[in-house]
């Protein structure tokens, strides 16, 4: 049954794989390791998985476009979870190896600006080359094609390796945001810590087209948490913009600002609404709960009948 | 029967019974003249009639205050109609006066300033007195304490007055808007060329407050007919705002806007839709007519089930 | 010589008076009392005096039209000082007149409104006839006309009365605001504690023209005090602005605001820069304070160079 | 002498060397690949090169964030030209491949989402595999370790092979924006048809910074042409703006809206003013011309002087 089974970023002893595993659920599922974000997602697509973890937002790197462009384009997906992990690399070593000893390391591209700082102090000489992922290069370790290799710490134990050196990070705060993507369905209930995540492409282009996008918001007192533009394909200039805003579908802030986008936009692709994983409450303006929005509306349909103002209300 | 019974600002043989005339119901109703505006309103108020025509702003003068600040407090009325009559007054004489032997002039004075122009060119040695009311100013010319009144071509009957000369007014376009009050009910129908009045408390006076009051309309496409500033009462600095806008209070746009106010403000008081008296249809902006706002409404329910996006349905 | 002369709207004994009286200058000037605002105003375009004290604003009535308006037409004036006066009359009576005794009571018709529950309560029986001015009501007590009249208790020498009761004011905190009005020149010194009045009239009258009109002062961080339309005698929907900002002309974030204005509008005419009656000081955003415009002009000046980024300098 | 030095992103073959030989200036100086953008950008900074290109911009895959992110952090470069190339891609093979030989392609990561549906069209069966670059992919079909790859047209000589299927693009209007940094200087000279590149930091992360921060823009009449968020760093939510505008640093709304910024943001990074790749000329909203600024100064000087209205200057 395919609902029992998750995809994710593979390979194995990736920190996809480790920010998967602090999922409650991952533990009764079938976790599988796919070669890059569009095949994890497809396998969800054409219901191979129930569910997918993809990263999507690095604090050192920025948007994960492979997964932003995927989720905005082809039969759509939808959020259902969140996971921020932490950035941390472990130098991984054969056995035995000293830190002396390095004189070449590897580790996926990204892993190289968050811990370039590292490697200028603790080893000046050594060289950099690339793996295609952080596993792979422990693997390359492991064959002994280089010394040493940036990964998980968790990954030591996959590849028979010693994490000589942990907890590496030039960047403090950094971390990885992932999502665990589904197939179109209710969104996760509220918990009154929640985001909502969609996709928004400009009727036209005119100069103030972004300012009155972010005023739908605005006005509606719902904070954006992240803007990111991407490109759609028809040329320099053209955009599209990946949205996420405090609150939930089921807030009445929020589903009127949504309605508002969708009034003022060529197209809206809802992706989800879900708990957020560093637990931020929204600070409410004044007269966006959601009882100001039913007051409003229950005074609204009083001015239906002459009745806007009750006996004995004053302005 | 006192809904049979429609009060004015009198006296009779003003601007404001002339506007009265003009609305067909005016014909089955019995027309009282009022001393003032609150007396005329008052008399709605405690049902001694079924509505009151005053005038609530001119085009040379301004918002007529006593009205306006009538119905933003005290016991809540609506208005239920419009009328816009042109200005212009005659000068009225007793017959045979010819216009050099006028020497004296009255009429109310409001009326002065609508006619200074031309009395400076035609008649540039006359004396202005300002009379009570401009039908006051023609009993007094009956009554031989002088020349000539200005006032409607209309009032000359009642006076038993010769209109020696008409269609005297120095503005172009100069008119006066009268409204039809009456007691809190449903609103007039919708026509498709209507607008709606609201008096706005802002809950504080912080610099952006009136700022975010036109960003609740602005927000929804709906366009401001007229902002009028008034005291409060609370001391040199402290305002309510009287404010007409396009649309009837069943135009989602308005009525979504009026919620948003209603959240925002410390108090809304709404006064009613009705049709414009220049019978002016909204330009609407694109994404605010009721389709548009029903269709995201139902894109939004359609969200909560996972279906936000229909098949086939692309951005 | 006729700067030596200050004009005011009389008659002698009015709230105006004693306004003019709280200026310091006023003792050195010859002080002449004029039949109205334009009469008050247009002696000192003609350099028949060099300055005139007429009222502005009133906390209960709103704002005086008739100085509004001389001031947003006709020949430039500029406005160079504010008097706010409490709001407080005095019940003027025939020496010997008792409460009880009094039936028929007299005042300016703006009066009224002030005192109407005070009426209500002590002389519930008592019958009101307007005056042409407080002044005028008190002069008429003494002919024997009427047997009070509500004008300022300094009203009461002038014309043989006496102040039976005193300090009756409905609202709490009525005030009046007075200007004094002189040719226009170099406006007055900053004070730290200024406040700014402009006359803007609309390019065109599209929906969003007054929210761009606000936004010019928001941008800078320019708090407005007061804003008022007044038709410009085109027709119905026809208006000009009328502001008053905190801050003076030469705070930087004001010069820029109104310069703003004036490429937006259609017309600008500026009424002058001069210190707030209540000594209030703006509290100013980050980023407002003349200091931080010159830094972004000094900023902007070496980007020309190459040089927007000083050694040493990280954002 | 190293200002007649550019380097750019090599190696040789690749669209940037392409896009650097369109410039004029090119024909007169060395030429020199750099493995990396960073390796290209140092040269600039390290006065081992008088400018480097770099790609900035792909109409398919967005911004290219090495870029961005060098340009906003480090010592201070400035963008003095852009470069705008169309993508099209040849699929070289070693002489006398045909078509159906083709069985494994080789390319940079960045070409295959932009010829996936060529080749799934033309090439169901080849398999893809990826090179550091499109000329390294070049250079190991040479080799012989794939049977063709997809590079530029122009890439063909270098490495001995021949064209086989040339002008291949997904996407209509593909292209890349190339840019021509070199060390902090004068900025290029105005043209009419210009735009501004900027780095802005928020002062604090609260909910409506971005909105301001566009409204900075917007109240100038400044249009927007890109906005790209990055990661600070500093953490997930942590992010700057790299903004592109219309206009050059000495048009005057561009000055005031970028000293507007500077007062608003906690830090702004200029970038530059250069010529417009595409040539087009803002569309100026009404009072944002140079004219417009410079009479609106004009007037604010005049009313220092009480001069602000002319004689015979009506509103």
């Amino acid at each position: 049954m395919t609902s029992s089974r998750y995809t994710y970023l593979g390979p194995e002893g990736t920190f996809t794989e480790a920010a998967l595993r602090t999922l409650p659920e991952a533990a009764t599922r079938e976790l599988v390791p796919m070669v890059s974000v569009p095949a994890a997602l497809d396998a969800v697509r054409n219901r191979e998985a129930g569910g997918a973890l993809v990263p999507i937002e690095n604090s050192v790197e920025g948007g994960v476009t492979a997964t932003i462009d995927e989720l905005a384009s082809g039969r759509p997906l939808m959020i259902y979870r969140e996971v921020l992990l932490p950035i941390a690399f472990a130098l991984l070593v054969r056995p035995g190896t000293e830190l002396a000893e390095v004189k070449t390391v590897t580790g996926h591209p990204v892993a190289q600006p968050q811990v370039r700082r590292w490697l200028e102090r603790q080893l000046p000489e050594a060289q950099w080359e690339s793996a295609a992922s952080n596993a792979d290069g422990a693997r390359l370790v492991q064959e002994g094609r280089y010394d040493a290799a940036f990964a998980g710490e968790f990954a030591a134990a996959t590849y028979g390796l010693h994490p000589l050196v942990t907890d590496i990070h030039d960047a403090e705060n950094a971390a990885t945001r992932f999502v665990l993507v589904g197939r179109p369905a209710r969104p996760s209930s509220p918990t009154g810590a929640d985001k909502s995540s969609v996709v928004l492409w400009l009727r036209d282009d005119h100069p103030g087209a972004l300012l009155e996008l972010l005023q739908e918001f605005a006005a509606r007192g719902v904070n954006l948490m992240r803007i990111e533009s991407r490109p759609t394909g028809g040329g320099i200039g053209q955009y599209c913009f990946q949205v996420d805003c405090e609150g939930h579908l089921a807030d009445r802030r929020v589903g009127e600002a949504l309605m508002g986008l969708r009034r003022l936009c060529a197209g809206v692709r809802y992706l989800g609404s879900y708990p957020r994983a560093d637990g931020g409450r929204p600070q409410l303006r004044h007269g966006t709960s959601d009882e100001a929005f039913l007051a409003a509306n229950d005074w609204l349909n009083r001015c239906f009948d002459g009745r806007g103002e009750l006996p004995g209300e004053a302005p």
